[in-house]
């Protein structure tokens, strides 16, 4: 398998998105546009991919542990992928083992007709519908929370196919983007709260649902709108797209993260330019958390935007020193010692002739662990960097997603075990700053900071405050204090 | 074999180093920080790799065709390597067939022991001694160039190893920079001309010789200096260093285009920060053909450190138009035509949501054919830039290289084919300029610019005044106009 | 995947036994117990193996396709695979699609805990029991008929797995024989009519329950007796065996062509050494229908004993005069005509310096579809025989199997379309003569023949008598004839 | 790399050809017809395949570790190795190392033309003669002696190729088939005392030289002759035989084992057929060594000749008590201890029902170190064979062989070290018994025995009565008793 180098430095000091999804109806061209598509959010996914393609009648699958680009570019695997429409998903395993029935779309033969499903998010009341629906006689065949849904179709006393699904839906907490393939045509589902994006496009009257716009972009397809939250809507066979809001509305709260890491640059997520905000974010960290220094130095790539903006604000020249090594290639399947510590290095080296006698300041999307912003300093500290400041384009991150975000145990988050002037010594700068979460919300286009009542974004981790149950975390009693807090910040008491 | 995402967006439209070296002597992790060390030089190569390890006895081999990260890496790999010396290769193969036994280092058992070689830079008479050799009873085992020397060795009439190769390179003609290894040592080699780039380091007592410094960052090993033109250095195997040169002294022409593109920016190349000449370049570019527009965007990332030095200067500010995929991988093995036409686009994408309705400058480092530059001009147009300008990093390129470069047929070179406004037409831009070569020679540090009578590069590429012979490209009535033209050129006469 | 040469030269010319189990509980060495006693009934399955080890609460399981040897033999496979209980499978898919999911053991978590499955046979009502189980919300994860039984036992009222087994049991029809693994240990199932085998050995305390006695020979257990037909065997996690039959008692009919062909020459079916009943068929032949040759020559390997029978009965040589290319591995993924034609030369070849001017009778275990003793006679004719007989170890084959063998249509099966005469011209032999059925039932022990009111084996594929429903071939009319048929037939009225 | 089941159940066991060999020149399908003979000689060489294809201007190479079967049937290498004339190589290796430079045929760029050779067999002076090429400046590419006759070609004084060759072939000592491929065509040779093989056959105006007929079975090419020894033949590219004999006369001297072991028994060597020779040392040792058993049981696969010999001899039964397991595959690249316990029983396993309570006498065909003997005996016995007696179809093996074939060192082997009693207690047999060399020489037509002035066989490994010098092996002293040995046996004085 290949694995490819990433946006950031440190594998294992980054949140990742686990999922992205992209799917097509309408044109002749269907498994080869969702291919297409699915390498735009790879981002959002790597360690495995599926494709489910459909005529209406027939369905033709492939997953496959690894990528999209090396699994799936073929004619001959284009060709066995049949028919006017397909969905697509790419994967990031968040537990251990991705084992291939874990893959998604995953697929299952109603009695009325064949059904494939792509999700992005995560339940948080999966563990208890499983144990529901495997005591009733179900048989599950993969650990996903995905497969929930499936079975609460599937034994579900409702008679039509978007009854079954509704029905299934309200019974499910959490984040969940999803796209299903069905006899009638494709559905998309934003979840009440919209936590994970979802967007409409269209491209010569087929139309597109996926997680970004840039996967639009790839194939040439025009960006119609974002899925709303609570939304459904569904492309017919003939084409027709229709929408309906079948869930009890909600106060949207869409993560806030994806502006700051998850999203690619050139996407435009509800609306804003992930571009912009992250350089806005910058600006506003240049004004929160100024730095007298000669260089505004990226942490590339995903500090590169924020960067851009510190040195725009600051008028402090930007850049380049730290550079990528873009041919590292899947690393390391059985490093040595010796080598993983060369890790850093082999990824990135300081470019040392320029920033020698220098003061710098790196501009970082986010702290996770904090090891490698302490090998990162240390990198520049060797190379003759006279000071090093950093300066974080997010708040301190003290709390887990649930949501389908891959996060480590909360006493791992550095920003759990100590404050920022703790966080300074263990990381070895000579300042740290984050930008503060009104500075966030001001870049991302509230200017008028986080309204605590009715917060516009869902900031979990940031802030602890989670907008659904956390049903499968929780143990009885906590669960009522649960109820509180969610009833007073999300305002829907 | 895993095709790594590249510096440039189009691989089919830029020049190729063919090769780098890496070797060390005096360590007991001499295999694993070769491998370490071959992960610097991989944008220098990458479709083979080879190490050759040694104790002064016995040698050990191991040569691939695929990348040092993903067949060097295990403990398995690196043990079997033993000893206190190594020498590693990478290599981007000029002609259709990188087969195995082309792959570098060569190792010959000669009467006197073993002796590998690894070489950048390409002999210009290696036909015509091969020719010799044959005839003589000498049996190639590959069609490289770098054999012909080995056979020059072994049939020499001199008695040691070292005047047998000190014979042999009399007798070649081009560009070499080489390393070996052998019974006695590790040695290196750069040729009168100094035309490919060799630089010796330190490591705890232990020697190293590589083509660039950026791979002695990555064992955190001291630069000492630039090998000279013209220079054989042995470090022997109880740890002296020894230099000598045996040849008759020229004014070095070291590349020229080391510092327009090949190098890291991190590397320090013959005393001079790439990164630093690259945004000298800008700047210098920035002054000879302003543009009057909104923004500056680096085409990546190989035209990103010019792109910073003509923001700089132009006070325009410098903004990330094209997005790269990192995620892209090994794309298209049996591409489809579909797919083949979305080539671009999954490998970058037009930054749409920040450009739209701006004057940008787009900077890259040169234009070879031209192909990709019409495609990305088109896509900055679809994505609704209002103008679209081009600034090159580079004079036109319309000669050949035969020095180790892999330059396309000269009648494929854009600039051979058409003055600058036609190929302004051509890409598509509003306006379209090259960087002087007087000012890449006041970028490069030559603050009189090029001194025609002695210039201090190798520009062929870009002046067609090749510095060596040309054997086996003359027939025997070029060779005297030739003959005549390097004298005058080279100022040796 | 490694295709490896057969029992029989001509592979598309043959029955397939579909499937091989093997199980064992009470040994801390199950899975490697596994591995190699699957390498026993490899002859029964070779295109997809699985292992499902367990320790009573924790399952683990592999399951590829290819072959056991390729797959199962390296100590990290078998240390993955803990526990002191294991069952494998080994399957011949009948179908295009070996797709992996249709691999077994399939294992389901109940919520009474996990339970795997392999099995052996074929039911004849599976498409109609799973009709009914998809419309009341089953989720089928295979196209296999086994995992209707998973599903029945899944949704059965009954309280306790045992009892939901038995129910799941007594609504399909067809043949089993299950070996499934649970959370209280390891359970046998032959089927009412025993059709296909099963049998009990030991070793050191475990329990084995595998398809013939050749796997218990390679773990060195010692075989105790077969399960008998309606049997079910329950050997607990504390090492005790209980058995009880829950279903209405019927008179056994095991599959006579195990005795003809399927099973391997060194194991005791149903009571009876296999390699003795060959070599009797093979008497009976030569009384039968003697032979005026010089030679008696086995069709290898196949036909062996049988040839040594005659050999025996007729006092004519037995010789080799067909020599197998054991060496010819996977071949021809991608066959060319050219190379395709000499398919019989690569596995075979007459001992043509042997055979040359004599007269010989070639003694073969059955013909299917003809094409390949047409083959063979034609090369026996080239090497220089002067005649050319052959005799056929078993009746002529008129009817397709529904019972786990991979037959042909039946308008395929040379016997269905042309008498013993036509079959001669076709083949192109001087005589042609098969053993009669009342000659085989007396090689297999029943020294009066076969009673057309109680057969003593299930003859179907050479008689039409089929001993069970056939829900799935017969439309309703077909049914109640169907019906007539059966109790005629099996004397069960 | 698919490892085959063998002829002999006990690899490590068994002598082994180190090679076979397959020429053809004057067909449009020279390398299918390649393809297809190098099936032939499997049992001389599994590890590495090579071929070579040429028009007479260009030469194609392909060469792989593995099987031909595996590597070289897709029309896409066939269509690849274009031309009128191929030649082939099936290589077992005697060292460790099968690396790829090693397997044949190699091919020299001659100042000639292209130059491939292919040889069985193996040179008693080639480290000597290697020495002195690489103190005169040839380098090796490979380690095999082969490649001592390539430099000695390019080397030589001589002007045509022809009698380059002629002037190498003088100067080494030992067993050579070889065939060449060069412009002029087709090139086969016989060494003076025709140790190995090398027949020469006619297909439709082409002709074919290969190492056994069987070979040319595959591809229905008539047997012309064998190539006499010291012969040299030549096939013009305009389809002319041509024939000589360069070398002084010796007498023949062929190897005696071929006619026991190696060769397949379909096969006419030397004017016998293999089948029968092998019958008649059957009947010899029945002779020679009676014994009064119920059953003559064969060890599979190449002891059933001698083993049908013995019992027609004898009119003891002839039974299979011994059944190959046809599936093993590729087994046991990790072997646990556990499992390497029972390869003998994966591999084969005791007919037991037939056998048990039976007096038996097993026939081999030879006894290398005697381990595997030990194992089967042990496992006839387990099986509850009443006596195990042992006959084996050749004298004692004492000597090794250095003339191509893999054996072990001398003081492994099981006759060096004791006498036929002793071997008896060591194996556990109730009787064991060889056959006598005067009985052997009987078998193979030589109806007076063996004439020790002037023996018709290469017979080294049973008498040490060594044909050639062994320079190689000999230090100076040795040399002179050396020579006066070979002057008495070979009656060359």
């Amino acid at each position: 398998m290949t694995k490819p180098d990433n946006f950031h430095p440190f594998d294992g000091d980054h949140l990742r998105e686990e999922c992205g999804v992209f799917g097509i109806q309408g044109t002749t061209d269907a498994s080869a546009h969702t291919v297409l598509g699915l390498h735009a959010p790879q981002h959002r996914g790597q360690e495995a991919a599926g494709i489910v393609s459909s005529d209406g009648n027939v369905f033709h699958t492939k997953k496959v542990l690894g990528h999209v680009a090396d699994n799936f570019t073929s004619q001959s695997v284009i060709d066995s992928l049949e028919g006017d429409a397909a969905i697509g998903h790419v994967r990031y395993s968040t537990t251990g083992a991705t084992e291939l029935q874990n893959c998604q779309p995953l697929f299952a033969e109603f009695a009325s007709g064949g059904f494939a499903v792509a999700h992005n998010g995560n339940l948080t009341n999966a563990q208890h519908l499983r144990r529901q629906l495997v005591s009733q006689g179900s048989i599950f065949q993969s650990t996903t929370d995905t497969e929930v849904i499936i079975h609460l179709i599937a034994t579900s006393h409702f008679r039509t196919l978007m009854d079954r699904l509704v029905d299934a839906l309200r019974q499910v907490e959490g984040a969940y983007s999803l796209i299903a393939l069905t006899r009638e045509g494709l559905i998309g589902v934003r979840d009440p709260l919209g936590v994970r994006p979802l967007v409409l496009g269209q491209l010569d009257g087929a139309y597109i649902l996926c997680s970004e716009t840039c996967a639009l972009d790839i194939i040439g397809a025009d960006y119609v709108r974002d899925v709303e939250a609570g939304e459904v809507v569904v492309v017919t066979r003939d084409g027709k797209l229709e929408s309906f809001k079948p869930f009890k509305p909600k106060a949207a709260r869409p993560c806030l993260f994806e502006h700051v890491y998850f999203a690619r640059p050139d996407s435009l997520v509800d609306g804003l330019s992930v571009y912009d905000v992250r350089k806005r974010i910058g600006a506003e960290l240049a004004i929160e958390a100024p730095a007298d220094v000669d260089l505004v130095i990226p942490v590339p790539d995903s500090g590169t935007p924020a960067a851009i903006g510190f040195s725009n604000q600051s008028g402090i020249p930007f850049e380049l020193g730290i550079i990528r090594n873009h041919y590292v290639g899947r690393t390391f399947i059985e490093p040595t010692d010796q080598i993983r510590h060369f890790g850093v290095k082999l990824k990135h080296n300081a470019n040392r002739w320029h920033i020698q006698g220098k003061k710098i300041v790196l501009v970082d999307d986010s702290i996770v662990r904090g090891t490698t912003s302490q090998k990162i300093v240390a990198m520049m500290r060797e190379a003759g960097a006279a000071e090093v400041h950093m300066r974080i384009a997010s708040p301190p991150m003290a709390h887990s997603c649930f949501y389908g975000v891959d996060t480590p145990e909360r006493d791992k988050l550095l920003a759990a075990r100590m404050d920022v002037d703790a966080m300074n010594d263990h990381i070895g700068t000579d300042s740290l700053a984050f930008v503060s979460i009104a500075g966030l919300y001001r870049a991302a286009g509230q200017s008028e900071g986080r309204d605590p009542a009715r917060p516009a974004f869902c900031d979990a981790c940031l802030t602890g405050d989670y907008p659904t149950f956390l049903t499968d975390q929780a143990s009885t009693d906590d669960r009522e204090s649960q109820l509180t807090l969610i009833s007073a910040a999300s305002g829907d008491a």
